[in-house]
């Protein structure tokens, strides 16, 4: 068992096409997770994920703070509390709102390792 | 995409061996997830967890509240942002303290599904 607070793992850079975005892998293949990884995602004020689609799913969590998931032609304002599911292949962004936005996104491990 | 409020996912009673616990299976194989489940779990103040180990492992954030995990011969505190890794088949419970414990616990499908 390990427990720690999320703000004891780095906070690193979010992928290209994000803006004012940074991601914690809180757990991970590090710790030994065997199928999925935990993540915590801090999103600024106006800051935005990628635009993008992949083959696996998100499963996530908003912590805190405000803003919306655009997905396909859908969109819909996110709050604390909120759980979106992303399924395999579906093209999304999440966008925050003035405040910024915290959430948890789980996703599995990549199929090759 | 689905998105909506934790909330508006029925909270059942837990497991035999808990008191006072609850979860809401908010992202599970009805949404079509398919790897893994996030549930959330509400501990009332002096509830737990069971006592138990599984083969498969947890993957925990707590949201509010505070409380103590016990894995086998160790227990460590928690309050809002702890994030606790359990492995598979390690003995451990989730206790509330006074005001109760709110947290994320992400499981893998099971195999034989």
């Amino acid at each position: 068992m390990r427990a720690y607070h999320y703000t004891e793992v780095p906070a690193e850079k979010a992928e290209e096409g994000a803006k004012d975005t940074t991601v914690r892998w809180v757990i991970s293949q590090r710790q030994g997770a065997p199928n999925f990884a935990m993540r915590v995602f801090e999103v600024g004020p106006g800051g935005h994920t990628p635009q993008h689609e992949h083959p696996w799913e998100h499963e996530i969590f908003v912590l805190a703070g405000r803003g919306r998931v655009k997905a396909g032609e859908t969109e819909q304002d996110l709050t604390e509390g909120c759980v979106v599911y992303v399924a395999p292949g579906e093209r999304h962004q999440f966008l925050a709102g003035a405040e910024g936005m915290r959430m948890i996104c789980c996703v599995p491990h990549p199929k090759d390792e």
